[in-house]
C-alpha cells in the first residue's frame, strides 16, 4: 500500500507501506478518492504540529471499499462502498453526556490526532464507517464529508422554504452550503471575489455578489425590501466577513459562524440588541448530517460533480497543496487513492 | 403640574406647567413614581441629543394614575392604577409586519423620542397603559418596566429550572435578571465588582463572584463540573465582559446580550464554533414580558423593595443623577412625580 507522509512543515513523502489489520472493532478500507481539505493546507503550512504525532497521514474527506471488517463488526462487510465520519469522541466528559458527542470536549479528529486518509489503505473504528448506495459515484462519495458539513450548518440555521440566505464565501463549504440551502427551498446569494469561483458559483446556478464591486449590504435591503435577509452563513474567517454578517440580517434573524477565526475580530455587539440578532455557531456534523449528505448526494439533484476542479494520484498531494495555495482556479482537488494500476479493479467507481 | 425639563447637556430645569389634554387615543395620567434608568443619565450627559426635540422631558419608568382618558380608551378610566410601556411601533416596517414590533425600524421610544414621566401630568397613547393589580403598590409599579427588560431577557435566554445562569453585571438589570432567572428556577451568580452592589446582591439571597478576586471562567468551570453553565446574560457593556461572556457557556449553551455596547468589541468567534454556542440579542421587552413583570412583582415573591436605594421629589433629579454618577452606594432612584403636599391624596401608595 502507499501512503503520503507528513513530516513537518510543508514536507510530504511517498511511502510504500504495509496494511494495519483491524481491530475486533476496527474496519480495514481501501481508500478510493480522497479530498484535500483547507484543514489538510493548514496542517500542510505546520499550523496545527501540536495536535499532529509524527510522521502523521493527512486526510478525512474520503470514499473506499471494505477489505476487511473486524470479528465483532456487523453492519459493514468486505466489498462495501463506504465514507467516514472521522470524529472519535470520548464518551464520558460534560459534552458527551449532554449528548453533544460531536463536539466532543476531547474530541479526536480522524486525519488531525489519529492517521488519516491520504494513503490506499485505512483502517478505522468500525462506528466510523457509513454504507453509500450504488447509486452514489465513488468520487462524489468523497465529497460526502464536506456536504455533511454544510448539511449540519444548514441545519444550526434553520433555513426553511422561500427564506433569503446569504453566504459570505464561495469556496468549497460556502458553495455546498448555497446548494443545500437551495435544497431547503431558500433563495441563496453568495458573497465572493474570486472571480474563478464567481464564474463557477454562477455555472451551478448559484446568485453572487462581490463585495469589490458592491455594497453587499445595500444590494440585501434592497433584495428584501428593507427586511434584510433571514440567515447569513459567515464562511470567510476574515474580519470583513465579521463586519458584514451583522449588517445583513432582518430583525431576529440568524447568522452561522462557520469559518474558523484564529484571532476574536471585533463584533458589532449592539446590532445584536437593535435587531435581536441569533448568531450561531457550528462544528462538524452529526450522524443524521452525514445521513443526509448521502441521501441528497445520492439523489443526483446537487450539481456535486461541478465541484471537483481535479483528479490527481496520491503521489501529487503536494502539487494540490500548491494550487491550492495559489488561490486561483481551484474549488476541491481529489487525490486518486486506489491507483488503477496497482489495484486492479475501479468498476463500481 | 411641575416638569423635569432637561435642556441639553447635563442642565435640568424643574417648571410649573399645564396638563396636556389627552386626545380620544390618549390617556392623561397623575405620575406617582418614576425610576431613574442608565438611559436618562445618558440623555443627560448629552450623549443621545440626535434623538431628541428639545426642551425635552425625560424618564420612562413609572406607575401613576389615571386622571382622564380619551373617548376612544375603553381598557382604562380615571382613577385605575397603571404603568406604561414606552414604545410606539409604526405598524409599516418590514420588522413591525413580521411581528416584531418591539424592534420596529421607526421605533418610538417615550421618554427619548417622546415627552417623558419625570413629570407630574404626563399624556401617552392609550395603548401604552396597563392597569396593575392592587395588591402591587406605586412604588413598586415604578419597578415593572426594568423588570420587564428583565423578563424579556430571560425568556430570550430560554432560562429553565436547574439550570445554571451567570449574570455578568450586577446593576439594576442584572438583578433583575438574576431574581426573574432565579423565579424560574436556575441557579443564579452574578459577577461584579462594586463592594456596595455585592453586599446588596448578597441581602437579596444572589450569589456572587467578584472577577477582581476570582478568575470568573475557572470558578464556572469549578461549580458546573468541569461543563461550564447554561446561559450567560452580558449586562457589563465592557469589552472584558465581551472576553468572559465566550469562556464561560457549555456546549450549546447560551449568551444573552442585554448591554448596549458602543463600540464593537473582539469576541472570540473561534469559541463559538469549538462549542456551538448561541449569542442572542435582547431589546426592551414584548407585551407579554410586562404582562408577567406585573404578575411577579404583585406576587410578592421577588424581594424587589431592596433594589430602591433612594426617594426624592421630582425637583431633586439631578440630585440623582449625581448620585448615579459617583457609583457607589446606588441601585435604583425612584422620583416621587405625585408631591404629597400638592395632589393631596396618596392613600393607594
Ligand atoms: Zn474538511
Ligand atoms: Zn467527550
Ligand atoms: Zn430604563
Ligand atoms: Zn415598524
Amino acid at each position: 500500500m502507499k501512503a503520503a507522509i507528513y513530516e513537518g512543515n510543508h514536507v510530504i513523502r511517498i511511502t510504500e507501506g504495509t496494511c494495519v489489520q483491524p481491530a475486533k472493532d476496527e474496519v480495514q478500507i481501501a481508500v478510493s478518492y480522497a479530498g484535500i481539505c483547507g484543514t489538510d493546507l493548514h496542517l500542510y503550512h505546520g499550523r496545527m504540529d501540536h495536535r499532529v504525532t509524527f510522521p502523521h497521514v493527512m486526510g478525512h474527506e474520503m470514499s473506499g471499499i471494505v477489505r476487511a471488517a473486524g470479528a465483532e463488526v456487523s453492519h459493514v462487510a468486505a466489498g462495501d462502498r463506504v465514507v467516514v465520519m472521522p470524529l472519535i469522541s470520548c464518551g464520558e466528559c460534560p459534552a458527551c453526556r449532554a449528548g453533544h458527542e460531536h463536539i466532543c470536549q476531547r474530541l479526536k479528529f480522524i486525519g488531525i490526532e489519529t492517521p488519516g486518509a491520504f494513503q490506499s489503505c485505512w483502517t478505522v473504528p468500525a462506528k466510523t464507517v457509513l454504507k453509500i448506495p450504488d447509486s452514489l459515484s465513488l468520487k462524489l462519495g468523497a465529497l460526502i464529508e464536506p456536504l455533511a458539513v454544510a448539511c449540519h450548518d444548514v441545519r444550526i440555521g434553520d433555513v426553511k422554504k422561500g427564506e433569503n440566505a446569504v453566504i459570505l464565501g464561495g469556496g468549497p463549504i460556502g458553495t455546498l452550503i448555497a446548494l443545500v440551502a437551495k435544497a431547503n427551498g431558500a433563495n441563496v446569494l453568495v458573497s465572493e471575489i474570486n472571480p474563478y469561483r464567481i464564474e463557477l458559483l454562477s455555472k451551478l446556478g448559484i446568485a453572487t455578489v462581490n463585495p469589490k464591486e458592491r455594497d453587499v449590504a445595500e444590494y440585501v435591503e434592497e433584495l428584501t425590501g428593507g427586511a434584510g435577509c433571514d440567515v447569513v452563513f459567515e464562511v470567510t474567517s476574515s474580519s470583513a466577513g465579521a463586519r458584514l454578517m451583522t449588517q445583513l440580517p432582518r430583525t431576529r434573524g440568524r447568522i452561522v459562524v462557520v469559518g474558523i477565526f484564529s484571532d476574536p475580530p471585533p463584533v458589532d455587539l449592539h446590532r445584536f440588541f437593535w435587531r435581536e440578532l441569533k448568531l450561531l455557531g457550528a462544528r462538524v456534523y452529526e450522524k443524521e448530517d452525514f445521513e443526509r449528505a448521502i441521501v441528497l448526494a445520492a439523489s443526483g439533484d446537487l450539481p456535486l460533480e461541478g465541484l471537483i476542479s481535479d483528479v490527481y494520484p496520491l503521489e501529487r498531494l503536494q502539487d494540490g497543496f500548491r494550487q491550492m495555495e495559489s488561490g486561483a482556479g481551484v474549488m476541491k482537488i481529489l487525490l486518486d487513492c486506489a491507483g488503477h494500476a496497482e489495484e486492479g479493479s475501479r468498476a463500481s467507481v
